[in-house]
């Protein structure tokens, strides 16, 4: 069994990753470390983590496996400063949004001989407002969280990882399990692929009809109550911050790309066709996908 | 106090204006009638109307107050039947999502010495499924009820209503408070500019999300679970009805068309900048909006 988690970034994601592990039964200890010591503070404070370490380094050394989980740049970052410090039976996983460069750079970097073991990870789950202090321990519930592992995916096959970085990933995928998540594994690029249409187009969409409507309305609060509940859920990823976001554009430019355009020009359809019957077929369509 | 109201539409809206009537104390006696001998019937049954009518009219002539709550062109026409069946002492009021035009027809065959009274209204709420087997006595509940009769949209001034119509409608007003509404008065024109903006291009643009992805993904219905919270509220409006939304599209077209191109340009604005310090500002004008 796992005896001692790092986690490195205690936001919102490695404070729930904290608090879902225990409410899950993990009965080893959590350091955690985070760029800001407030933050790392909080968490400690939620019972996220049992203590805070000095450094990542120290922090990650110390433990069995280690979770990243600081936005993608941050993540790719402690990869390089990591993988020549840990030994072949430590594995570090990470719980970031894009996966293509992440599993890149593990495929370079560990799951090879010697070196220490990386599962590229991303749960399905989050909130508009980053920060511990937003940290649940039921985030991950009914949540797809998704392995990017496939053999396919590692220029290493993962049988070249040790024995117990082996047994250490399935103990990963059990307890992600035990915090109520699916599992799903895809290929890292087919991941990317993916969430730009089922996470990155959304966000983006409400942070443009968001900063929209504070252009158009927002000079007078009393009309943003008018709207009802639809418009609250179409602008409530709008106050999502750019820290995240930010590495998730620069990391899936290209697909991002092609489903903005995509939606640019479904937009132009509709209002070309407001009075035509063409608009009947957009809300079927648009039914379909809602269907139960 | 009003002893009888006639509902006429009983569907999601018709069929929860009864039932939240009901709800908030109201003893006099509610009859319905619906295009739909079962939409009517299941209105019944649930208790949102206590029996039906025969036809519309006979509805409307038995009552003080009638309410119109199919979708626009059908309250257009049902206004054009009333007018010459009605006597002055008589409330016509609506719950339509555009009021220009009905505001107009209301100036041209209601409003005046002899004939009966009409307050168009409006009440932000809703929900993406129709009929009255969806109704909910707490629909309205902190939502906004927009009014439209300010004196200056008015071709002949609300003095001209008889004292018996003009109380009529402060009860009706104190009905709808009653319900848990807050009451919002509004020019027409006003009103249709503004709801082009917090309600029809966040349902429009829930259709296009919804259509697109129904395009993209839609064959793999695993892959629709990967998405999260953001996904299912960002295309919950997806499966609104096509049927309530032609009319709307219809008869608010030039303001929606403008709202739909800015959206447009503020989604190209943000893919041409994935890489760019523009894209903070987005994020940050979004934020701006949903700030508490």
């Amino acid at each position: 069994m796992i005896e001692r988690i790092a986690i490195l970034g205690t936001g919102l994601l490695g404070a729930s990753v904290g608090l879902a592990a225990r409410a899950s039964g993990f009965a080893g200890s959590i350091v955690g470390w985070d760029r800001s010591e407030e933050g790392a503070r909080k968490a400690l404070e939620l019972g996220a983590i049992d203590s805070i370490a000095s450094d990542a380094i120290t922090a990650a050394c110390e433990a069995e496996v280690t979770v990243l989980a600081p936005p993608i740049f941050a993540t790719l970052d402690l990869m390089e400063q990591l993988a020549p410090m840990l030994g072949p039976d430590h594995l570090v996983t990470d719980v970031g949004s894009t996966k293509a460069q992440i599993a890149a750079s593990a495929a370079r970097l560990y799951n090879a001989p010697g070196r220490p073991a990386f599962l590229p990870g991303h749960p399905m789950a989050g909130k508009e407002r980053g920060g511990a202090e937003h940290a649940d321990a039921k985030l991950f519930r009914h949540a797809v969280w998704i392995f990017t592992d496939a053999p396919e995916a590692l220029d290493m096959p993962v049988a070249q990882r040790s024995q117990r970085a082996a047994e250490l990933a399935e103990e990963w995928r059990g307890l992600v399990q035990q915090m109520g998540a699916r599992i799903l594994d895809l290929d890292p690029v087919r991941h990317d692929e993916l969430v730009a249409w089922v996470s990155h187009l959304p966000q983006l969409t409400a942070t443009a009809l968001s900063a929209l409507l504070e252009d158009e309305v927002g000079e007078a609060p009393e009309l943003k109550e008018v709207g009802g509940r639809g418009l609250r859920e179409m602008t409530r990823l709008g106050a999502s911050p750019f820290s995240m976001w930010r590495d998730i554009a620069h990391t899936n430019t290209e697909a991002i790309e092609q489903a903005l355009l995509k939606l640019e020009q479904r937009l132009a359809h509709i209002r070309e066709n407001l009075r035509t019957p063409e608009l009947r077929d957009e809300f079927e369509q648009a039914n379909r996908f809602r269907k139960e």
